[in-house]
C-alpha cells in the first residue's frame, strides 16, 4: 500500500489527512465559549457548571465537544482567567443555529445560568 | 452487530462516543489562539498569515488543527473582532510545550510577527 493511500484510510469524514502527523479539521464550524463564574474559585459551581455542560452535550447537533478548565501554562498572551472552556464542533453555521435554540440548549440556560458572570464566544469558520 | 460495537468502531484514539450523536474529546490539550491584524481588515495580510499557519501546522506535535475566520453569527456574548483563529489539538501538555519551541514555530514567529497586532492564547485541558 503506497503512502498516499495510507494517509487516506487514516483520514475521517471531516479530518482531512495533511501529513503524516496532523490532521486538518476542515468543513466545520468551531463554537469556543468561556465562563467565568460568579463565584471565582467556588469548585462546587464549577463541578455544576461542568455537569451542566455534560448534559447539553445530548443536543443533537453538536459533532463533538471538549469540557475544558484552564492548562498549567503562562504567558503574557494566555488568558486562563475563565472557569471553563466549552469547545464545540457543528457541521456546519445552520447546525449551530439549530443548537441555540435546542430544548437542550434553553433547559442549560436556565438550570445554569445563575452561575456564571461573565460568557465569551467565539465563532470560527474554515479560513479558506 | 449490537449498538455499542458499532459505537465503538465509530470512535477513534482520542474521541470517546459519548452518545449516538456528537464525540467527547477526551485526554487533549487544547490551544486556541485569535490574531488580531496590524492592518485591520487587509486581507492581502490575512492571507499572509493563514499561508504561515498552514506551514506551521507541519509541527510535529500538533494532532489536529483548524484555520478559522469569524463565523458569519453575531450576539451580544460573541466576540468576532478577531481575523484569524488558529485552533490546535495537542495529545497532551508536554506536546504543546514542544511545539513552543519547534524551530517551525520559530520561524512562523519571525515570518509573520509582524502581521499582527494582538493575540490571545486559551489553553484547556480536560475538566475531569
Amino acid at each position: 500500500m503506497g503512502v498516499s493511500s495510507k494517509a487516506s484510510l487514516a483520514g475521517t469524514a471531516i479530518f482531512a489527512t495533511s501529513n503524516s502527523t496532523s490532521s486538518n479539521m476542515q468543513h466545520i464550524f468551531i463554537h469556543h465559549v468561556f465562563f467565568w463564574l460568579k463565584n471565582t474559585g467556588n469548585t462546587t459551581d464549577r463541578d455544576a457548571l461542568v455537569a451542566g455542560l455534560k448534559k447539553l452535550s445530548k443536543a443533537s447537533t453538536i459533532k463533538q465537544f471538549h469540557i475544558g478548565k484552564p492548562a498549567n501554562t503562562s504567558r503574557e498572551v494566555i488568558d486562563s482567567s475563565y472557569a471553563v472552556s466549552w469547545m464545540l464542533v457543528f457541521d456546519n453555521d445552520a447546525d449551530q443555529a439549530t443548537y441555540q435554540t435546542d430544548p437542550i440548549h434553553l433547559k442549560f440556560i436556565e438550570e445554569c445560568s445563575h452561575l456564571w458572570s461573565k460568557v465569551v464566544v467565539y465563532d470560527a469558520v474554515d479560513a479558506g
